[in-house]
């Protein structure tokens, strides 16, 4: 699991630069939204994946399902939490805690984590086997919980 | 762009299985919410391509971004236009048309047309050649445009 808690200089990197092309030019309720877009649909890919491994386990849906997951995942996501996006803004609710904008430390690294966990699971996915995906799942869902425990409201 | 208009059997097997694993376990809203942030999140990154393409040229903003539409092409949004999501239910609007549920000879076409050319555009993006790059999120615009173009409201 050392690669998992690694935070390499190029990921954190990457964490910074991959979404921050556009992220000035949208307005903090807009952002909001499409964070909000990207988690529902890892959620829906997380829910695919675990239901595979749960019953009849499709490589081609996990392994499918798993891309998704890594495609969004390193798509530079840190850019949607710019300025004024902290709290509700024009009716859009967030559930942000205060902390993810202070304490930048541990938000570089639970991301970080959160983005090898979830390369992780895509390689490995593409192996077919059901016990190591499984394992590989369960690291990815708990780099989820790590940034949710700490940064997001019940 | 031969390879952007053929539609293998491949490629509508993968079209329904690989999200057809838990469509059915979802409620309509859910599955209308839930493809609807899928379009949202490959929005923003078509919108981050463009920027690039317009502006400052970054490869790897442009790679990841086309990874991450390519991931969410690839995971089979087909499983999310199930029974009951061709209207407004439960306080949760949708802009498809009817015809998306009875002409699955032309969804098929336009869908695989996607996926190809989502598949074409993230292949490309890597090689990191800017007028190549631009040819393919032409096609990739329009693969999309005949969609919305046939399938959505105005």
């Amino acid at each position: 699991m050392k690669h998992l808690s690694t935070l390499t200089a190029t990921t954190l990197l990457s964490l910074s630069l991959a979404g921050g092309a556009i992220a000035a030019d949208m307005k903090p309720e807009e952002q909001i939204l499409t964070r909000q877009a990207g988690y529902k649909f890892m959620s829906w890919n997380m829910g695919k994946i675990k239901a595979n491994l749960e019953g009849n386990y499709n490589q081609e849906v996990v392994e499918k399902a798993a891309a998704a997951i890594a495609g969004i995942a390193n798509s530079g996501m840190g850019a949607l939490y710019g300025p004024g996006t902290d709290k509700a803004v024009n009716g859009v609710e967030t559930r942000v805690k205060p902390e993810l904008f202070t304490n930048q430390k541990e938000v570089g690294k639970v991301a970080g984590d959160f983005v090898a966990a979830a390369n992780n699971m895509a390689e490995v996915a593409t192996k077919g086997d059901k016990a190591e995906t499984k394992q590989a799942f369960g690291a990815l869902g708990q780099s989820c919980k790590a940034c949710h425990d700490q940064f997001r409201q019940d």
